[in-house]
């Protein structure tokens, strides 16, 4: 590498094109490649895409060779510590890329499927032949290749959904969380998964939910919702823009045999409309999808923020609550503060900040990492 | 006022000598005064002191007037919401001045005992004049004027500490937390108090104790040591550099029947000392007082953060966990997660962030005053 100050030196797996001092002519994609210092030390070995602005992903330190062997070892490790954490949940994130330390590689459990989503051409063409017999080992109903993220054309790659091993599912796999069933259809391109990341702030909200009417902006498929209407909502109205995600929700309404008035609509334009006519919710959920992709779009994410936070706040009645999130890398909790506060202000919002919370610990967080603290939901109570 | 953008336009309390531009020349210290802006519109009402930078602390919005009614009202909102989300804690803030609607007010409950801690002279002259009926009239053993907070030079003020109503205590009085007791001197000068605000975070680490070498830096009286002790702690070792804290420390181990070594020493010496000795901890705690006192100390307090952070990761083996906090006004979470960043770059150190906490919920955040959000704790483990 070139002399300086790189994150790779404290831990972090990332090393950008520039940061390469002596790059040989010919970089294979996937090929795992050492890393040097400045003065030629060894730093640690990693995959390489030469298509991705990130050439190197730092997959070992020192001497240790990346191997099967190991990537088992931190498959087990991200594993174990779910189940030593969160004994009582059936589906869950079991691999979180980077954060578990098998970068791009993510791995799922839904209704007794494995399904594994590499986001990067070294986890899908490295890390994953060497975890594929390991996963099946795990006694899953089937694998499912679940390629479908938007950054992997980051990496020069397009889009793949299809059975590893096993048979596909006859219809949708049921998701348990805490009292709530998702039906998620595994082998659909349509946008209609499932998140785990906020499952402990969805169950907050199911708590927080009795006798109240509540509102859930950008609900999806109803991660929100159906907790909501669980929890004991006098009513529950859910606004998405994709039909897709509306009729999963209505779907999932129904297997919970609750009532959510779902409607399709763009989530800006039905806050105003709410605001106008006066409208009133006890409990408003804002769980948008990531507004900055990049910290070039940080302030127009910042004032989308704002725009939607600050109406939200207007539908609030004394004693209402507001459950804001945001998602986006780029967005720091202080970044996602601030625009709440500034909406907060605009609005003669005054209130209580219940909590600051992140993503369920299926999701880690890792100090010398900061990209794997994303999440930020902020909750308050209008006074 | 002058016109611009005032934060009390936005529902912040505080108003600023420079942000008037109609003075009259005769501003009494402690008048009730109704303040208006740029176009003579009344904003609100609040007291003032001449003496204070803060020139005014709004009380009331509108026409509405502050008097003891009203504050009363305040007085039992802020005691009936901590009954309700609190039920089981007996010994607790029972008023946080702003946060609570009640500008430079602190009450407190402890042993039975109701302690007033007025910061300002509105708070003490005014606020407390209204409140002191009521406070009697939620029959404590006593009512205590504990007033020693440095931040009453701003307001002109000296240190007051007296009975105000019942007799003094025979000696220490009892706090109790989740299975810990704490002796506290209500009518010492020493410097030997309580902090609710870190109970929650406390828990955890009590929580998280059982079979580790714990370390807590800055100790204080034990609030800390002591739950890491109840929780199992293999051994537990304490650092203060004042010696009425260390005594109040080993008085409380011995009324909990715990054994903690307590050292009276240099927090950045004593950590300084441990890491060139090798030693190990699989669990320090780091509680400083605030090292920030306003903005202009904020680029030294980071390094300071940093600093002690660096050492204390350098303490850890693997699996090994830092709790780590900063209560400094001035410091946002931004600013210390950068802090704890730096300092893990710098010491090699790799890990998961297990939560970032604020105050106990008896020390509320409100959203239009920024300043009340003052205490994060990190929970780091060592991977």
């Amino acid at each position: 590498m070139r002399p300086g100050q790189h994150r790779v030196l404290q831990g972090h797996p990332w090393v950008f094109h520039g940061e390469f001092r002596d790059l040989p002519a010919d970089l294979a994609p996937g090929e795992i490649v050492e890393v040097a210092d400045a003065r030629g030390r060894l730093v640690g070995s990693g995959y390489l895409n030469p298509e991705s602005s990130i050439l190197v992903r730092i997959l070992t330190r020192g001497e240790r060779h990346p191997d099967p062997e190991w990537a088992t070892a931190k498959l087990h490790a991200a594993i174990t510590r779910r189940r030593q954490e969160m004994p009582d949940v059936t589906d869950l994130r079991l691999v979180h890329a980077e954060a578990d330390g098998l970068p791009g590689f993510v791995l799922e459990r839904m209704g007794g499927y494995a399904i594994v989503s590499p986001d990067t051409l070294g986890a899908q063409e490295v890390l994953l032949p060497w975890l594929l017999d390991e996963i099946r080992a795990l006694g899953p109903e089937g694998v499912v290749l679940r390629a479908v993220s938007p950054s992997r054309q980051h990496e020069g790659l397009g889009l793949e959904l299809r059975m590893l091993a096993g048979d596909p599912p006859r219809g949708p796999v049921e998701v348990h969380e805490e009292g709530v069933t998702y039906l998620v259809d595994l082998l659909s391109g349509q946008k209609t998964g499932h998140y785990f990341d906020q499952r402990r702030n969805r169950s907050r909200v199911g708590a927080l939910s009795s006798g109240r009417r509540v509102l859930d902006v950008f609900s999806y498929t109803g991660g929100f919702a159906l907790h909501a209407a669980r929890g004991g909502a006098s009513s529950v109205t859910a606004i998405d823009s994709s039909s897709d995600a509306v009729t999963a929700l209505r779907r999932n309404a129904e297997r919970n045999g609750v009532v959510i008035e779902a409607r399709e609509e763009n989530a800006f334009d039905a806050l105003r409309t709410l605001s106008q006519a006066r409208e009133r919710f006890d409990l408003v959920v804002l769980d948008p999808p990531p507004f900055a992709r990049g910290r070039a779009h940080l302030p127009a994410a910042l004032r989308a923020y704002k725009e939607i936070n600050l109406r939200a706040m207007r539908l609030l009645p004394p004693g209402g609550i507001l459950s804001t999130a945001s998602c986006s890398h780029a967005v720091s909790v202080e970044d996602f503060l601030g625009a709440v506060r500034a909406a907060a202000a605009d609005a003669g919002f005054t209130g209580r900040v219940l909590g600051i919370h992140g993503a369920d610990s299926d999701h880690p967080v890792r100090i010398e990492i900061p990209e794997t603290d994303y999440l930020h939901c902020i909750e308050l109570v209008k006074e």
